[in-house]
């Protein structure tokens, strides 16, 4: 692949090719989609122009009906437009796209396709959003990759000039759109190239114009309709061959060539699977390793789903296929197979009668569920059966309707040449941030190329991140979490007991943790169950203390500059030295504007950190009495048991189809049985000082902090550090007052401390309520709370 | 078929059932599926209660988005619900269905199926819309006419209880929303007996309460969102057999039996056509005739199209078919093939294998373009062609893309034992109304089956309207427009010269003629291509001044009773005696309430009319010197000669694809080009009493009165009845001013006379501006007219 390289995500990837593309672009932000208006909104805003020298007007309306709105209307005047949406925001502009695809007006709208919302909303990844428009008129143009957000966005804003039909360009929700990668970026004078001044031209002079009035958007009788319906024909009929002539075009500008149906694997493969979207690079991987092996197998990428050329589609296929499974990454209930589906087989049908090939066909990866090199393994396996499965699902276990595939993990290996790196951290902490900075650094600084991939879960704020980080001197194609990984980072030691982090290392792999405790002394304080990982997968442990270095360093409570130094030294990036300059180089790049000090700060913070990383020797046995935490109390009630429990500990993905309510009910008041936590520092409370307010207890968000009058007999057996203080009332001279603060729902957010207004007369920085770092107290609080919950409040 | 009967139409039908089975309606009014909420809403106000004794709420929302919200709120709340729409509506319902399906929660939407807008609005009827929610999840049920949209509605409405899919009902929009039939009617305690109460119990214990609280429209993540989305799978499953049990129950309670795929034709037959919607039964016709030819046909109707049961389809055809014609009435731009087409393609190909029939697809009927049983006999003989054409369309003329089959107009002819008649009339003259009446006294008084279909155009007030009346001894499936009719009647003399009437009129039909003119002197004042048909189709003419008959009557310029009368009593509906007296009877329903007086008027235009229709002598030859007007003048510019005219003549249908734009941009300024010249009055100008205030110009909303001042020198030259005035102006006192009226633009609304303050002296009720009749003296005002238009301004 030829340069220049860029690393960014699938939405930028896009969004910049819009961008210089529009005159208009109407949005309104939906998830994964709304980074490409914010991107476009911001560029504006910063007087970025297109390619015709013009600050593209970026408008947002008040939905997305809206901007389909504003959008046709702004086509209708000769201008050229664009969108960005996704899943029920793609929804609402279906009434504009029938109408603009009808008008033949050009047009394209980038789609990080995402679920639509049916028994639960999900924000995640899958087409079914661009399925439901697949009826409109609109061509369909799907990408796999962030490289590919880029190209097939300028290929589609070339072609629909070319063709009149309005694009959707998709690309898979989150897992392309919020993936980072290294891509060859397309220049501005290649998309000049690819954009055609006289199609340009065309477009404005079909625009509205009081000077030159024609009539558009009539009503049509019985009589005309179906006539100037089929009138049509012709534009959609030139698609195919416009959008592989755009592709040729852009292939000769930038050597990389893309096919209506691109085809890889076997010339003689037997077995073919087909898909679009990102799926595509995965299972190409597992493809060409069995291909490698012998196999006859083979993959087909759909790119141009609308129009779907048989033709094409027949042509790119070996002529020794003899059984295919197709995947849709989408579910149509009650259909007689879901849309790529019965679309190949009526292709396949028609074209080749009664030798078409057997087709079979399958789900994967709904709401971005994983899909991985070992589950298309699965899919090809299923082909070498005697009778295929139909309709089958892959990535799950449906122990309901026995749809799903058994996928065997140990079927795939990823290669030994790509370096594989999986970070832990706590949302808001600083690690899914560094690690994109590392994915840039890599890119940007060396020959290798990277890609980051960051898994949040729903709860933003205080909650897991994973990041997800691979580089190699080959581009990547693994559109799936990294499995068997060859670092695995610890950014929050108080994970251990309660997240699963070393599921994921690989045999041998290097285990990075910050950890308060140096390397004498960390190995009996990690949970049992994580020292036998240690031990059996041989990790070799290294341990840093980076928030002491950090605070060292003056760089206060920032400790990215330092776990990302260790990542580099460690990782087996780059040699040692090469990494701490290119980690050097970043920090100038990023800091130079600041100062020589902050600049300095971080430079000795790096070289700290080098010399503060310590590898721990590991016994042979494990030995810990520190056992991992239950995700949800014995007593908490059997579906938080058998369903909840999981989702909170992570293994969600584990849970067969038998195990969720059919329609989206769940049980409520579940909740209360997550304790996450993740607080490092919780409140404390200083009877002495205290008002009696109550307003720590009023103003918790998350209810962490309670007040309670009770009778002072009833604290007989209390813990021995519970606390409590007379209560001024008018009433029994016996009731007592306490606050109690319940530690593992505490998210050590302060607010309660902002608001406490008792301060204590010697130090008045000393509040009733003033936040401690967890220690080994907080067992101690646990006592407390649980005594608390119990205590029968006053009778009054 | 057993009674007893109604005579109604579709959306009645549909929504009786609706009304009669919810609690809560929801609706938001669109063309054609607007009357079944308004008629909802009127029952509800009137008091109707549905089966537990309860009055449905009807709440109108604010737009079909709000509607489907609405729903979907009372819907979680335990009510049972409903609504109605289509096209663009149902669109916006869209979001709401997949949450609807995925919370699996039973309600049905009944659906006037109508074209989606694309290069033109349509309001007419096509599957387009329906299709557009194939993927949601939700059941779709098809009927055919007017008596299945009331028994699958129900069977919806029952089915959904069963199977907790919520049904989107539909129904051909206009055709079989608007077609008023006689049907069967299902009772209250058929329709209690179909509705099972320990389902709609279950129902309500499902809706959300604060006294047994769930939780319900969560976000889920890729952890578990796909297995979730699997567990809905035996729901689905098990639609198609609970569907056909509710099918089977209905049977036994009524004794109509339907099935998910009805099948019609020969037992061994080899070549099929599938279809939904109301073509089947015209379908059914053609295939019916062929197989008493001996032909080896048949016609496959599908009633469940979601779940789309291939079981069902496959058991359903005779194992002999070898070929398949499936026709879907929607078109998707793009698509490997419609939907209904790929559908049976796929589930062929995995029932049969390679022993599947060929099939091929094809387009018919979009937006109400006719589909006739020649067409279905063109469809048949495809498939008996050596190399059947695929992806054809059936009822134009595509002479760009060369899809279209031929179709043959001789090869099918009405059956003998059907009256069949149609009727021209004006927007507002009382004929769609007249005539309706006139299906419902044959329905309720007879024991004839009647139908009866009414085309306006979309000029509503003040232009033509046909109405198509059959009525048979049995059934009549026929949904399509009259061909060959045995009487035909024109209420509108004016028609004569620039419709043509008697195009439908079959062999030997009879004509009736609402004539100013008597027997004698009629067959002189029609035009010579008039007299033509007549003498070419031996027709038995007909006239009657209905406007005298009526006046002299007593009622005034009500003549529907008088020409109502004459269709009686000349179309063979009944013997003239029995005819006389169901009228009778009729009227006596209609209007006792309004007294004696209006009851003896009435029966007395009845007797008038029987007295006053006379029969024509019809000459030998053509003789008249009147010839039809051309739809536009000579001078209009090549598009409104090329394709206006004829849709303007009526003839749209004629018009090829290539005469149509290709996306919907039409030329401006045509409208000036058409002359309806419907006006049975036009003002004329009195300048004697004149105050020159030009109100009238102002006023007039065909913009039909034109004020004009200019030099007296320039009236050399002018018609002989030409009238101006002088002018009273500071300027040229050689200046004179004329008010002149267009006489073929105005539609005699009267409007300027009730603005003109002018009054004459003499008698007050005499304006400047006064209505006078068009009668020989419209060419005079047509030379005014001509002249007014080329007179130059006065410079000023």
């Amino acid at each position: 692949m030829n340069g220049p390289f860029v690393t960014i995500d699938g939405n930028e990837a896009a969004a910049r090719i819009a961008h210089a593309c529009s005159e208009i672009v109407a949005i309104y932000p939906i998830t994964p989609a709304s980074p490409m208006g914010e991107l476009a909104d911001g560029w504006s805003q910063a007087g970025r122009v297109n390619l015709w020298g013009d600050v593209p007007e970026v408008i947002e309306m008040q939905s997305e009906g809206g901007a389909a709105g504003a959008l046709h209307g702004a086509l209708q005047a000769g201008a050229l437009g664009s969108t960005f949406t996704a899943s029920q925001g793609l929804l609402l502009m279906i009434p504009n796209l029938y109408k603009i695809a009808g008008e033949l007006t050009p047009t394209v709208i980038h789609v990080a396709a995402r679920s639509i919302a049916t028994h639960a909303l999900s924000i995640f990844g899958d087409h079914s959003d661009v399925m439901a428009c697949r009826q409109t008129g609109a061509a369909l143009l799907a990408s796999g990759s962030v490289q590919e957000a880029q190209d097939l966005a300028l290929i589609a804003h070339a072609a629909t000039l070319r063709t009149r039909v309005p694009f959707l360009h998709f690309f898979d929700g989150f897992r392309t759109s919020h993936e980072v990668a290294k891509i060859a970026v397309v220049d501005e004078a290649t998309i000049g190239e690819m954009i055609d001044d006289d199609l340009v031209a065309a477009h404005r002079d079909r625009g509205l114009n009081p000077n030159r009035p024609v009539l558009r958007g009539t009503a049509q009788n019985p009589d005309v309709f179906f006539q100037a319906r089929e009138a049509c024909n012709p534009f959609h009929d030139a698609v195919p061959a416009a959008v592989q002539g755009e592709m040729d075009r852009f292939a000769e500008l930038t050597g990389r060539q893309y096919r209506l149906f691109d085809y890889w694997g076997a010339p003689d493969a037997e077995h073919v699977v087909i898909l679009m979207g990102s799926g595509v690079g995965t299972t190409r991987e597992a493809v060409e390793a069995e291909v490698a092996a012998g196999a006859k197998v083979g993959v087909l990428a759909v790119r141009l789903y609308r129009p779907f050329s048989a033709a094409a589609l027949v042509s790119a296929l070996p002529e020794s296929v003899r059984r295919i499974a197709v995947l849709d990454r989408t579910k149509e209930p009650g259909s007689v197979g879901e849309p790529l589906y019965t679309d190949v087989v009526a292709a396949l049908a028609e074209h080749l009668g009664a030798d078409a090939p057997e087709v079979v066909g399958g789900r994967f990866g709904l709401s971005s569920k994983e899909y991985t090199p070992a589950m298309a393994l699965a899919v090809l396996d299923n082909l070498a059966t005697p009778a295929p499965r139909n309709h089958f699902t892959v990535g799950i276990v449906d122990d309901v309707g026995l749809t799903s595939l058994e996928v065997d993990p140990d079927r795939w290996h990823e290669p030994d040449d790509v370096v594989r790196a999986v970070f832990y951290g706590l949302g808001s902490d600083g690690t899914v941030g560094a690690n994109k900075n590392s994915v840039k650094i890599i890119g940007d600084l060396t020959d290798r190329y990277a890609q980051g991939y960051f898994v949040y879960d729903s709860k933003k704020s205080g909650s897991t991140t994973v990041s997800h980080l691979r580089t190699a001197p080959a581009p990547i194609e693994s559109a799936y979490l990294v499995e068997e990984a060859s670092f695995v980072a610890c950014h929050q030691f108080g994970f251990l007991d309660r997240v699963d982090v070393l599921a994921v290392a690989g045999h041998r792999a290097t285990f990075l943790l910050n950890s308060p405790y140096g390397p004498e002394e960390v190995w009996d304080r990690l949970p049992r169950q994580v020292q036998q990982q240690i031990i059996d997968k041989g990790l070799d442990l290294r341990v840093i203390d980076a928030a002491a270095v950090a605070r060292d360093a003056g760089l206060g409570g920032r400790v990215n500059t330092v776990l990302q130094t260790c990542f580099f030294l460690l990782a087996g990036v780059l040699e040692p030295e090469a990494a701490i300059a290119a980690i050097k180089r970043a920090i100038e790049a990023s800091y130079a504007k600041r100062g020589q000090v902050v600049l300095q700060r971080n430079f000795a913070a790096v070289d700290a950190a080098v010399a503060n990383v310590h590898r721990v020797e590991v016994p042979n046995e494990a030995s810990s009495a520190i056992e991992l935490r239950e995700p949800v109390p014995a007593e908490a009630p059997d579906f938080v048991q058998r369903v909840t429990s999981l989702m909170l500990a992570g293994h969600g993905d584990r849970l067969p189809v038998s195990a969720l309510p059919v329609d989206g009910t769940f049980p409520t008041g579940t909740a209360r049985w997550e304790k996450r936590a993740i607080a490092t520092e919780i409140p404390v409370w200083d009877p002495d000082i205290c008002i009696d307010c109550g307003r720590c207890a009023l103003i918790c968000p998350h209810a962490a902090i309670r007040m309670k009058v009770f009778d002072a007999a009833s604290a007989v057996g209390a813990p021995a550090g519970f606390k409590y203080k007379d209560w001024k009332s008018d009433g029994d001279a016996s009731e007592v007052m306490t606050i109690q603060v319940a530690p593992d729902d505490c998210t050590g957010c302060g607010v309660c401390v902002s608001i406490c207004p008792a301060k204590s007369k010697e130090d008045v920085s000393h509040k009733s309520i003033d936040m401690m770092p967890v220690g080994d107290h907080v067992d101690e609080e646990r006592r407390n709370w649980d005594f608390f919950s119990a205590l029968p409040e006053a009778d009054r």
